[in-house]
């Protein structure tokens, strides 16, 4: 099998940084995890949070500790520190090689989306963001790879797109059309679905969004790894 | 002006992992780091230092320590912590929106390449990995960021290439080729490099490789930020 990562990002119109954090880290036996953060508020006391989030979930995984002990942890450690009065949503997306699965941790009370090829489950059990109780345990649902497997998972700038002109997005809608398609990329996916929460929001995202949607494929290609980035600058 | 990161890399022919690890993170006052590291030896020994040496230097960038003290923090630790016996190189490519300027950080005997649109220079001032010996420094450069800036980061596995066979890829004739011809994304310019690496391995890479092209570009696009990854999985 193979696995393909898609993710686009955008930060509230008008402010100098996105409060969301994103970061792809290897697993120490294989495989990969995806660390998404939104913290309160938005701009740089966001990012501030948001990256102390990522930063302590990223190292505990890389010693080896569970998804959901990280969480765990994430939530404790911000909770202490900042007592009890900010919070910040953690999704962590993981693809492990040794127990050939895809475990999918949620603090965010934004649903993930799981699609078998066309059939889609909407994952929206209650669960709270980290860092404003004690003892917050994050939602952890894990499935079995297997090809055609793709997961969706984003901040709530989705949820509230539109919000402003009495719209909503239905992120189910969208992406079920998208899969009947042909076969698109994980990151055809994440920029479509960007791309309708911007026009929603008629193209001045209300809030920070990040969209990052996570593919299995039956093995077709070779055995070389691969990462793009496209960044764009604030300088001229 | 927007930034563009290609990676490639694949595993030495017949062992479990890779010893390189690429990471790619934020930087704090924005822009990103790319760093890679290259274990002694092969397998699971060398993956157990590049990731250490990787986790090392991230960590400090995040929070906000300067390319060249993270390099030379990985340096002390892993000269430390495993008794001056174990050697790892180590790559830091930033790119910061603050000083606008392109870093390269290089504790690694092979070259790094800039091309300046096809005009390309290589960097290959004489340079140790790091853990060997107290006080190693890393070569620093500094560039203005401009459009048109590209610049190439590899493991020793590029160097060897080929050496089995009496042969030897010259690294600067391909990049120029590839820029001659159009506009090669980086992660076009990145896959034709280990490509070539590859076959003069006669399809059996005889050492783990990497390949990481970082390009600046002129703003023709949106805001979004975009990563994809591609991972092919030891699960049939």
């Amino acid at each position: 099998m193979e696995l393909y990562v898609g993710i686009a990002k955008i930060r509230k119109y008008a402010t100098s940084q996105s409060g969301d954090t994103v970061e792809v880290v290897e697993r120490p036996n294989g495989g990969l995890s995806v660390v998404l953060a939104d913290g309160q508020s938005s701009g740089r006391g966001a990012k501030w949070i948001s990256t102390l989030v990522v930063r302590k979930v990223i190292t505990l995984l890389s010693e080896g500790v569970r998804d959901g002990a990280a969480a765990r942890a994430a939530s404790d450690s911000l909770f202490t520190e900042r007592g009890a009065k900010v919070s910040s949503t953690l999704n962590i997306l993981s693809v492990d090689n040794q127990t050939r699965t895809l475990v999918i941790t949620r603090n965010n009370p934004a649903p993930v989306l799981i699609a078998n090829n066309e059939d889609i489950t909407v994952l929206d059990e209650t669960s709270l963001p980290i860092g404003l109780y004690r003892g917050t345990r994050p939602v952890i649902n894990e499935l079995e790879l297997e090809p055609g497997l793709t997961t969706v998972v984003y901040s709530d700038g989705i949820v509230h797109a539109g919000s402003r002109y009495g719209e909503k997005m239905d992120v189910s809608i969208c992406l079920q059309a998208m899969l009947e398609d042909e076969d698109p990329t994980p990151q055809l996916v994440a920029d479509a679905l960007l791309e309708n929460a911007i026009k929603l929001d008629r193209g001045r995202p209300s809030d920070d969004i990040s969209v990052v949607v996570l593919r299995v494929m039956g093995r077709s290609g070779d055995e070389v790894r691969r990462m793009s980035v496209r960044l764009p600058l604030d300088i001229q």
